[in-house]
């Protein structure tokens, strides 16, 4: 009934922070995270990650102005010196380390080229709860980030309703009305997952496609998005003879696409394209050059209204979308102690 | 006793959205007007005008991002439609059309080359209300458009108050302490209209009066200043034979000077001035070198304090004002359903 | 037990305004002093100084837009004129003055190149009270004026806890850990300084010290800040022969480190140096090049956020830092009329 104040994150899930390959040896790497400013760094063996709130506990200098000693950081105000789990491990101004003073440090472990932390309870950051993304293991593909002005959520919709590729993507994709006429259903997976798959019949004969359809007859496509909250995606493309079973996919493309949120407002993408310029500068043609402003203008519409307070009109293709902002409500709830019929306060 | 928040502005009233010419051929314009992201633009037919929220009621993605299919509007994100009466007109996710998801789309009409909106009731909104501004018809003048980041009722103190041009303006009008020493009346007029009217002896002998005041006998000016709620106003300036009334006036010099609010702190400012560009270089100095600057870091001075909450020193110069800002305390008490004597509560 | 609630600054004490320097002639030097635009200038006679809110009480156009008309100055916007006490002394509209309409008007003097405001009750403005700063006086120094971003109890925290030279100035002062193997003491002074003192045994044999101690026996140091409430600080550093007593002090430097709150987030920062480009390019490397950025860094991480909420870790080296804001929040409250023990309300 009672209950803390629902928080406007989820806390007890895994995030991405960063790509490992985006700290470079013993670089600290600054990154706002989840509204708090945090530093990455690999330690010194390279057998795992620190991430710690980028402020030192005495007088709340930012710890990225310091330097590394060794596993440890020192602040360049007072040079007092933090290291794994946000301990002092050295203080000038006496013998004794304050124990008390412990600086934020989330669970954090690297897992096939994604640095992942769970900011929440650390007992329940439990490794196999992170959404599987095996498939980048060994693809040879270029892993980037986008910076978006916009909530994770509202990039969450935008790739939960793909109904959007006919029209903000036309140009760029020449879909021409394809989703419009899919078969669309969500479904739930394991470990949490929701299924957003559309079964689009006969559709172009893309040049990727000519290899292994050299026949004439109908080609089908079967794009899922697979979601795990709070908004780690995968997308699964396949080609299949029209009419065939997904097991009979002849041609698959499998991507990351990973939210996490900077601020309420802004987010950090995760994604990858083919290894050459032309696949990079195709994508951020397409996500920051047509999803980006328009998220962003989503944005500056709603400023710090609530989603749903603002009373969006709901349709057809939104129900993916739909069911994974209910979803995060409900873990909220939860996290706040909160039945599932209470009214959620915002946090 | 009760009624609801008192607003921040008259919603019952007749304001201008833009100068038709802003409107070219098919193009949309986008405008905020009392806060709201709006869209403008003609029928196809040239009968009309279509006022908008800039806001599919979808996902919230500005309708101006979009484009024009007939005289509705597609929305770029997911291909809605909108038209008249902020209606859905198309749905590609239904051969169904949302009903109850209807645009805010006030009334608007094109009178005397400006587009006039309400912003309130439609039941209420009548063409008659509109402000007489017919003598722009046929006027061979410039129509302009100022941008000033001060709170409308600011702009409409600065041209109820027009004393300040014998020290605002003294560099460009140079008229020497002439208003300090006019007979300054303010009265009712017809249609809910305010008239501030300063009577001036024996003023300068302007080059354009040189052929209408041939003798050296004096010249006396009459200044008027007709005010409509929420800020529209028109003004005359005429010259006579000292001593004369108002029926000898030789010449007569009209201007409209109508004030729109953009947001609370920001205005839209319609303004007129002779077609060459040397009397619009002029006008701008006056208007946006003098006036702008001083509304602008008076408004910095005020930031979102409410005007009386600021304990103004009120003189003899601002009874037009003072007036004008009373009526539109009484007209949004009213529109609260608040009786004459309640304490307005700040919308 | 109950009182007003307590304000952000301390309001009955003496502040700095500006260095004498700073106004050149019958120039009118705009400043935002304690969150209120000001404007200060010299009265004709070079007897004194006015101070005003830079604001008209008539229509609250900036009166640093107009211009001086002898002791008052004119409102650009109307003509009204003010002078000493803030008071009316020409009104356009009427030969009355309007006698209410009083602009805020603090105690101001000067003493020792600097002008010193007092913005609390007048009648408890006393000169006596304003700290010594006679060392000024005669002083062959450059006196100078920064900018920083950060609320003034941070600037002084900086000043009174110098253990930071050893860490931030590492690279311009080269202390080598000198701070750290000091021994401090704090003391309260007369007329309600503290004294912070650092006696740091053996330090280096800076060129300044040759020609004062020739023989290479141990030089000590005592390094001493004494601390006025709100900010206004004197920097002593003596050097002494190895063990002795401050009456040997051999040499001695002396410098006014006195910050005023120009907002509650931004300081102004008076200081001086040695009359020679190459001294002011040094201070200004220490000051703006290293303390400034720390500061702001820290102000950004607490945002708007109380410092004794946001829990800082205490530390030996803080208790002058820590003396100083305990005096400021008892000054507070004793203002509110608040008890000791009282807790405070934020103002």
């Amino acid at each position: 009934m009672a209950g803390t104040a629902v928080q406007h994150y989820v806390r007890n899930a895994w995030y991405v922070a960063a790509w490992e390959q985006e700290i470079e040896g013993d670089a600290v790497l600054k990154r706002t995270l989840l509204d708090v400013r945090r530093i990455l760094y690999r330690t010194g063996d390279g057998s795992g990650y620190i991430l710690l709130q980028d402020r030192c506990p005495h007088r709340f200098a930012p710890l990225s102005m310091g330097e590394r000693k060794g596993d440890a950081i020192a602040c360049a105000y007072h040079g007092l010196e933090f290291g794994a789990g946000g301990r002092c491990t050295h203080n000038p101004f006496s013998g004794t380390l304050p124990g008390h003073a412990v600086i934020d440090s989330p669970v954090v472990l690297a897992r096939h080229g994604l640095v992942w932390f769970w900011p929440g309870d650390p007992a329940l950051a439990d490794p196999a709860a992170i959404p599987d993304f095996s498939f980048l293991e060994g693809q040879d593909v270029w892993r980037r980030r986008s910076h978006f002005a916009g909530d994770y959520e509202l990039l969450a919709d935008n790739l939960m309703d793909l109904s959007h590729v006919d029209y903000l993507h036309r140009r760029t994709f020449d879909t021409a009305g394809t989703h419009h006429r899919s078969t669309h259903t969500v479904s739930d997976g394991e470990g949490g997952a929701l299924w957003n798959t559309w079964r689009i019949p006969e559709v172009r004969r893309f040049p990727v496609l000519e290899p292994h359809f050299a026949d004439e007859a109908p080609i089908d496509q079967l794009t899922e998005m697979r979601w795990n909250a709070p908004a780690s995606m995968m997308l699964r493309i396949s080609w299949l003879p029209g009419g065939g079973s997904e097991r009979d996919a002849r041609y698959t493309m499998v991507n990351p696409h990973i939210i996490t949120p900077e601020t309420r407002t802004t987010s950090h993408y995760f994604w990858t394209c083919a290894p050459d310029a032309e696949s990079e500068a195709f994508a951020r043609a397409v996500f920051e050059g047509e999803d980006g402003p328009m998220i962003e203008a989503v944005q500056g519409e709603m400023g710090s209204s609530d989603f749903w307070a603002m009373k969006p009109m709901i349709l057809k293709g939104d129900v993916g979308a739909v069911r994974a902002r209910r979803r995060l409500i409900r873990l909220r709830h939860a996290e706040a102690g909160l039945q599932a019929g209470d009214e959620p306060t915002s946090g």
